[in-house]
This record gives C-alpha cells, structure tokens and sequence, in this order.
C-alpha cells in the first residue's frame, strides 16, 4: 500500500468532510500552511466548504481560533497598567457605539487599547467615522498605541498589517467562496483578530436582525456561545450580549453625522436606545475591569460619567491624542454640511414596528456614506438622520428622515428609506435593546 | 439594496451549498468560466465540495456532462460507417478487457472507436499495455483514425488535448481538493468524455470490490444508473454492466504479460472470469450495433470468432496498422522477459474467497508495472501472474503467484502479494462475474 509519512492537506479536507475531527496539529498545518502560502487557495476553499457543512467542536474552533491568531503578530499590553477591556460588535448600521463607550469605560478607569475596522457595504466603520474628525490618525505605532493608553485610558487604532494575516486570506477567499455562513469560521475569524490584539477581557455585540448577519436571535445566541467558550478557553474574561437590529441603533447614519450623534450622547442627549446599550455593555466592561461589583453599580458610574462631562472630556483627550481638530468636537456646528437635503415624508398612518436596517445602510452607502468596493472614497456628510425608531406613531404628512448627499441622481434612494420604514396599526410594544446576557 | 444583473460563480456556489438546484445556464457558466480560467480553481473547488455534500439530479447532471463535453472539441465519427460502439471501464487490476474486446466485436462487424487512457497507480492502461508492442503508435490525426475504422472497424487511440479540457482541470483539481467521491462529479467526468469521443454506443463496465474505486455494488450500482440516464438524455444508446472486482480480472496484472493473456484469450485459451467478461460484454455491444437481436445469439457470434481465428487476426490488423511489431503477436515469447522471477509460496491451506486487488495493483507497480506518479517510466516486463483465483483450494507449499521485475530490494512485495491472498477453511462458492444488467 501508498504509505504517507508527511501531513497532506487533501487528507485534512477528506477527514473533515467525512464527519471526522480534526487534530490541533492538523488544524495548525492548514492554517500556517495557508497564511505562508504553501497550501494553495483551492484546497482551503474546499476545506471551508467541509466546515460549513459538518461544523467544528469547541476544541477543534478554540484550536483554529488559536493558529489564526499566532499566524503573524501578537500584540504585547502587558506594559499597560490595570484590567485592558476590548468590545467588539459584529457590525450594524448606524454603530457609534465604539465612540460613546471608550470615553465612557475610560473616564471610569478602564483601559481600551482598541483596533478597529472599516466600514464595507451596508455597515459603517468607526475608523471611517472618527476620520471625519480632521487630522485624526488612525495609525500609531506600538509604543504610541501603549504610551497613549497609558496617559489617558483610551486608543483605537486601524488593526495592523501584521495582525492575523491567516484570517485577512481567509476572510478575502471565503466571501467569494460561499464559505462565510459558518459559525466556527465566523466566531475564530472575529476572535483570533481580538486575542491577537491582547486585551484581558472581551465583551461581544452579537447583533441580529434585518440590517445584521444573524437574521435570528437563536443563530446569535449560537454565535455569540461559540465565541466566549472560545475566548475563555484561551484565558480571556469574555461575555456577550444579544442585541435588537431591527432597526438602526440611534438615529444617525453617517459618518460625521454619527459623530455628532456620540458628542451629544456624551452631552446627555442621546437617543433611547443609544443610551442604553452604552449604559449596558459599559457596565459589563466596568465589572470586567473589576471597577464595579455588580450591573447596577456599572449603570450608575456610567450615567455619572455622562452627567458630570468626563466621558466628554476623555472623548476630546482621545481625539486631540490622535491628532484630531478638537474643535470639531467642542463646535459640532463645524462640521461641512452635505448641499442636498431631502425630507422623508410618510404616506400612510401607522406605528413603526421594524426599520430595515440593511436598507437604510445600503441607501446612507448610495448617498456617499459607505463604500461597495474597497477603494471606494467616503463622503463624511453624507447620511440619514432618522426621525421616527420603532415604536413611533406616524401620520401621514410626518418626517420619516432626513437625507443628506452631495449627489444627484440618487432620487430612488428616496424611495427605499421611505419602504425601510415598516408600519402597522396596531400599537408596537418597544422590548430593551439587549436580548440576552452571555458569560 | 445591491442588485447584480451579471452571474456570479458565488451566487451559484452558495445555491447548491444551500441545497438548490442549478439551472442549465449556472452550470454552463461555472464550467466554460471554469475551462477558460475566469473562473478560479478556488471556486471550482468549492462549488466541488458543495456538490458532494449535496448532489445533482438527473437533470443538472445531464447538463453538467454536456457543458464539460462541449468544453473542448468534439469528435465527428459521422464518416465512419455503420454503428459506432464504445466501452469504457472504470478501472481495475488486470483489466486488459478493451484489447480482447475490441477485436472480438469488430471481427463481428461493429465499429470500434475508441480513446483510451494510461495507468496510474495501482490501475493499468490500456494505451501503456498497447506499447509493450513494440512500434505501436497511439496518436493518431482524426483522418488517420476515422480512416482505421473503416478499414478494419478498430482503432484505440490517446484521447487528444482538446478533448474535454473542463474534465481535465476538474479531475485534477478534484484529486487534491477531497472532491472525487461524489457520484454526479464521478458520472459526469467520465460520460463528458465518452460523449465527446462520438460513438453512438456506449457500454459502461462498472467495478465494485477491493480494488475499484465503487467499493459495493450498491454504489457501483448507482453510478452506473446516473451514467446510463447521463447517455441517455443526450441521445446515446448507453448501457452498463456491474463487473466484481474481488479479484484481478484473469491471471496476468502488468503490460507484456497482459497482452499476452489477452492473445492466448484470442486463442481461447483465456483465464475462465476474462472469458466470461467479454462474452458478456462483447455480446451487448453487438446487440448495440445492431449485429445481434438477443444476448445468446451475441455470445454465439463472439465464440464463434475465437474458435474460427477472425478475432485474433482483427488484432494483428490493428496493431499493425498502428504500427506495431506483429511478429510479437504472432509469437509471443518474443516478448522480453524480466531478469527476476519470484514464486509466493502458500504458507496456510483454504480456499481463496478473495484476492485483494489493490494490493496486487500497487504490489505489480513497485515491481515496475505502473507508475506512482504521471512522469515514471514503465517497465513493460514487469506485474505477476496469479496461479490461483477465488475458489481455488491451496495447500500449504503450492504456488500463489509468479512476481517479474527487474529492480531489485523489492522484497516487501513478495509478502504483500503472498498477504493478498485471503483464505478461508470452507469452499467458496465463485459468483458470476456480471452481477447487474443496467440499460
């Protein structure tokens, strides 16, 4: 018989589409095979394909999780002093939340040493949006990165070049592949990204809804288990919450249309839902940071925080940290104004019961907020700022929202920010913006 | 929201991974995309994948073999008179069927125009067995084929470049990609072929056992039904039978040998299971050209020309109007014999119930029989002459088989072929070795 001593990928794919498990050293072989490029694109599209169809146990998604993480760069925080918490949201429309929780979480003595990322398609990108601060550089060096969080609790960052280079070839090669509804590919690809930039505790938004990539509470539940077992296995404090996309998550849309929106969150003006998901995950990040004891003493440093004006003034500290023009924060009114602005009337009566989030990313993207492709350029100004949630009586001849473009030519985007608004006549019952808690 | 009016090889992917049903323009755009390389290997190998796990019906099959057939060019036999009969094997251990087979229904006055294949691992060719005969050309241009067959109704010849070049990229990306076994990939690869070959009959010899690619018959079955449906659907008359591979097919496994077994079977003095294959075979294949009305009469016809000598002489003509060396066929102790022989010597009694023909075939390949990779040169005089077949009694002490080579420190085959032999205390009754008709 043919008898072979050296590991082979073609194997490794046999055994996992055969329903088998896959050894630490396999899965290690795949995934530094791949990252290094002696295993050809083909075979790992054929092996994620096995994935989405037979699954992966906890051990053998704590062990990809793993290899992905340890294929390029770790980053060291050891050098930063106390508890480092790190949030991460599975991406949503209308997401400020970044902007308004690191200021929150390090006015409170936290430390968030945060790399963030682009917005692509429907959803925005907090990089995308702090840049519509002039002068903002989302690019320090390592030393920067530690010494500013160091000085004053808080950086966000691009994620670096040398970060997981496994899970940037795998992300690119499973989107055009079929191969990205899978849980464990998900949950290691969003993990090995997190351990690998070195915080001690990770707490996760598992988003569902139209306008989210887990259309169902239970595949979030699902999403968001997978990824604290696997964050605990490595021996981070990790937790969840299960949060409502049903509609956009405050009423911006847009990049410096967001900004404003988390300066005035900070001011105490922010909308409802805003309000409390900061209220929420800050305190879960405060307890991870063993700050608080308990959820109700987290919601009222937090609140405090708002109300005293710190928060804000981390906000500012941050900012002027990276370079940004701080003046922009103190003097919303500064920012450029898009030249087009087009009210959303509606055409019947009714309460809104859903706002389908993925329309409304989509049209924000089409008036110049977002990009389809890469290289697209962004329109900071351009957006949405809704002015009904779900829950609102609407009648006839009310605001819907409010677009803002540089554009023309964009007049059936209109139309589509009218239609994402879904009414009904009876009452709607508005449930708290957390679903479920995970730890 | 996106709309795209272009298709998309990853929308298709995502169809069938999800479990829906290709249409005829998908699978022609994934398979031409494919053969012309603008689609990449890395989707190809998914879309693969996606289809082991779920499948094709009869109609996405059937479409699937005619867009790969129609890959590359396609053979016109129209000017070949009368009707055109093909074969094809799907492999085994000292299947030498088509050199025996071919003469026998074209001394009865079918047409045979045939492509065959070389050998690869543990599997011989029949274009490799060709050559042992020395001067023997296996390319032909397409008039010097078409020419052969009306001259003397047989020519086997290399399937040429052109021929199926989506198959080509698909096998060799499914070899290394865990996507071979899958019964609609495995029905089309093989009819996309046997279609673009133009005969108007085809017979489909379908092998189950220890050293056919279908280990059980019921698998081998279900091959063979898609593929007789394939044939069908696109206007051939296709029919197959179900052959047993417990066993090497007849006494000799290696190229000169065969040839030699497949002279003395012209000769009728054939091993019992060969002559028993080709009555059978060559039987359908008659009642295909139209020769025959019934099967008996069929088996009387291809007695009848191995008694009467045509058969034998339908070989020398064959080979040499390709231009071999007759006298080689005429007497066949010309050809060379290798430098050492080895007998395997019984060590237990019982009776043979089955002779495992994998290790025959990898056991005659590192006796220089066949080639581990596509670039080892083949040793013509190398391979093993069984003197024992299932249902034969051994005592301890008698001989098992005779080993040929030239190499030397090749001592572990002779304990593998010695351990092929599986024996058992109770007699062993022989099946017949067609066990299923399937037209």
């Amino acid at each position: 018989m043919l008898k072979y001593s050296v590991m082979r990928m073609v194997d490794i794919i046999e055994k996992k589409r055969d329903g088998g498990k896959l050894s630490p050293e396999e899965i290690r072989f795949a995934v530094m095979g791949y990252a290094k490029g002696d295993i050809p694109d083909y075979q790992m599209s054929a092996l994620c394909m096995a994935i989405v169809f037979r699954g992966m146990d906890k051990e053998e998604t704590a062990t990809l999780t793993d290899a992905m993480m340890h294929s390029g760069e770790t980053i060291d925080l050891s050098s930063i002093h106390g508890i480092k918490v790190d949030k991460h949201s599975t991406g949503g429309v209308g997401d400020k939340t970044s902007l308004v929780l690191g200021p929150l979480v390090s006015a409170n003595g936290a430390k968030l040493a945060k790399m963030s990322g682009r917005g692509l398609g429907h959803t925005g990108g907090t990089l995308d949006k702090m840049e519509s601060v002039p002068g903002m550089r989302i690019a320090l060096s390592e030393e920067e990165f530690v010494k500013q969080v160091n000085d004053i609790g808080i950086a966000i960052i691009g994620q670096t070049q040398d970060i997981d280079p496994a899970d940037k070839k795998m992300y690119a090669l499973r989107d055009v592949t079929g191969t990205v509804e899978s849980i464990p590919l998900i949950a290691s690809s969003i993990m090995s990204k997190k351990l690998a930039a070195g915080s001690d505790a990770i707490l996760l938004d598992v988003k569902f809804g139209s306008g989210a990539f887990m259309k169902t509470f239970e595949m979030a539940k699902t999403l968001a288990t997978t990824m604290v077992e696997i964050g605990k296995s490595l021996g981070r404090d990790t937790r969840a919450i299960i949060t409502d996309m049903d509609q956009p998550l405050g009423l911006a849309v847009g990049n410096s249309l967001e900004v404003k929106e988390a300066i005035a969150t900070l001011h105490g003006q922010g909308p409802k839902d805003l309000v409390e998901l900061v209220e929420e995950a800050g305190s879960i990040m405060l307890e991870q940071a063993h700050i608080v004891k308990t959820h109700e003493e987290g919601i009222a440093k937090i609140k405090e925080t708002i109300d005293n004006g710190e928060a804000f003034k981390k906000l500012v500290a941050f900012f002027k940290a990276q370079g940004g023009d701080i003046s922009y924060l103190e003097n919303p009114e500064k920012f450029e104004k898009a030249k087009y602005e087009t009210k959303i009337i509606a055409e019947n009566d009714g309460y809104v019961s859903q706002i389908n989030s993925m329309e409304i990313g989509v049209s924000a993207m089409r008036l110049g907020a977002g990009r389809a492709t890469m290289s697209d350029v962004i329109d900071m100004s351009a957006g949405i700022i809704l002015a009904k949630k779900v829950g609102d009586e609407v009648k006839k001849g009310d605001l819907l929202a409010t677009c803002y473009t540089n554009k023309t030519g964009v007049d059936s985007v209109y139309k589509d920010v009218h239609d994402a608004f879904k009414l009904q006549k009876e009452k709607v019952k508005v449930s708290p913006i957390v679903h479920a808690y995970i730890k």
